[in-house]
């Protein structure tokens, strides 16, 4: 099911800015039993990004409308919201009338890796690195090529995802996901005021970290510490969390803290 | 008027990946009297630019059909011309099987800026830098993000355009133009390895240079280069060629060699 602007409708204006510039936001969230899991936290996010991008962000009200209506169609599905800053003719300059575009749209879940919490995933490098853009850095924006290009790397379906770096080398992210480690008692994700997305279930992790008795902190992440780690994990709001269990040649086992942090970050 | 795909549409599928990540290519060109300009220059662009990243560009008889087909109805406008991956599910990796989709449209041409010729234009500093990616770089691509912060820093209309730098300082680009400075008989243009889009205007003047008499080279150019040049001139397919009159507090008068540069990048 496809929403546009409140419609069902299978098509956008071929003149909006974000097919035209990428110049949109978007949330990837789940639905379960026909609720929308974590909606306050993605609509908070949303609009963070709007605000950083000068987009005018729909109301909760209207947004919540949306996503009601693809949960209660398909209660079990990745549901992802667009807002674009609309229409607009041709040039960079946004118009100052602009009215956003809202697309929602249901997607099949992801199919299950079996076994995934006990035997972990697979991950390998990515070449292609994230580019240095503080105006942009954290924002879930529509400019994704780099991710693309990332993705495109690998075909190997036993690769889970892929580790992209940033210009200096450090480890930002995987191409779809949030990255932490954990050093003994502690959890550690790298810092992403230069490049990376800032995804929502990063953000709870490091609000739960606490509960479940261990430090966190937000640092840079060079390769030779995430391989010195005890576990590496790997996060967003579909997947929930995936411990890895190789990464090239690395491979790590199943820590003892990792079943209680995987059942704490399941969506509830 | 507007071609999706060749048919008259005035949308694009809501799930085409040029929405969703950005993930395609454009060219911005002139038609005058019913012909498109410099068309054999932009498909040659357009088609590298899909190269690079993995799309299959449409072949150039069909490409030209759809902009012959605007060029028909509106005989002197400004055509946009997009490539995108085309449609696809969730998930960055790219559909084996994908269609690109195209979209061509025509839009008003700029209204003149009267006198341009002799009073050359106004531009300004923009304080938003251009990433590093040299897996992008000089590609035309729909991620664009950068170009419309950067844009929206300035309303005043006497303002023609914005200079970009990157992130060392060195200016790169205009918002929507490609820039030369003169020195004495040279024409120097900046290095596009990391970033910036390197436009089919660009390459016919450094095509074109010795045919005037002045030599011309890629080189790095920071702001004081720039500053002490004789003449500052910015160029694309749509205004051809402006020379920069003010940069900020920075004043020129034209040169001898202006009015003849300015004559030789008009569109055949």
């Amino acid at each position: 099911m496809i929403l546009v602007n409140g419609q069902a409708s299978e098509s956008i204006p071929a003149l909006d800015r974000g097919l035209a510039y990428g110049d949109g936001v978007f949330r990837t969230m789940r639905t379960r039993s026909g609720a929308v899991l974590l909606w306050p936290q993605h609509y908070r996010k949303l609009h963070a990004d709007c605000n950083r991008l000068g987009i005018e962000c729909p109301g909760e009200r209207e947004l919540f409308a949306d996503v009601e209506r693809i949960a209660a169609s398909e209660p079990d599905c990745v549901l992802k919201l667009i807002v674009t800053r609309g229409p607009g003719g041709r040039g960079y300059a946004a118009p100052a009338d602009g009215i956003p575009t809202r697309v929602a749209a249901s997607f099949p879940l992801p199919s299950a890796r079996p076994g995934c919490d006990e035997q972990g995933v697979r991950v390998s490098w990515c070449s292609t690195r994230l580019g240095d853009q503080p105006a942009l850095a954290g924002v879930k924006h529509l400019n994704r090529l780099e991710n693309v290009l990332a993705r495109n790397e690998w075909s190997d379906p036993d690769i889970a995802e892929g580790l992209m770096r940033d210009d200096t080398g450090r480890v930002i992210a995987g191409t779809m996901s949030n990255v932490f480690i954990l050093e003994a008692d502690r959890l550690v994700t790298p810092a992403l005021e230069r490049c990376g997305v800032a995804g929502v279930q990063r953000s709870r992790i490091l609000a739960l970290a606490d509960s479940l008795g261990v430090r966190s902190s937000i640092e840079p992440v060079p390769p030779h510490r995430m391989l010195a780690a005890d576990q590496v994990y790997l996060t967003n709001s579909v997947i929930g969390a995936w411990w890895v269990a190789a990464l090239e040649a690395r491979t790590w086992r199943r820590c003892d803290l990792t079943p209680a942090l995987l059942a704490a970050l399941e969506c509830p």
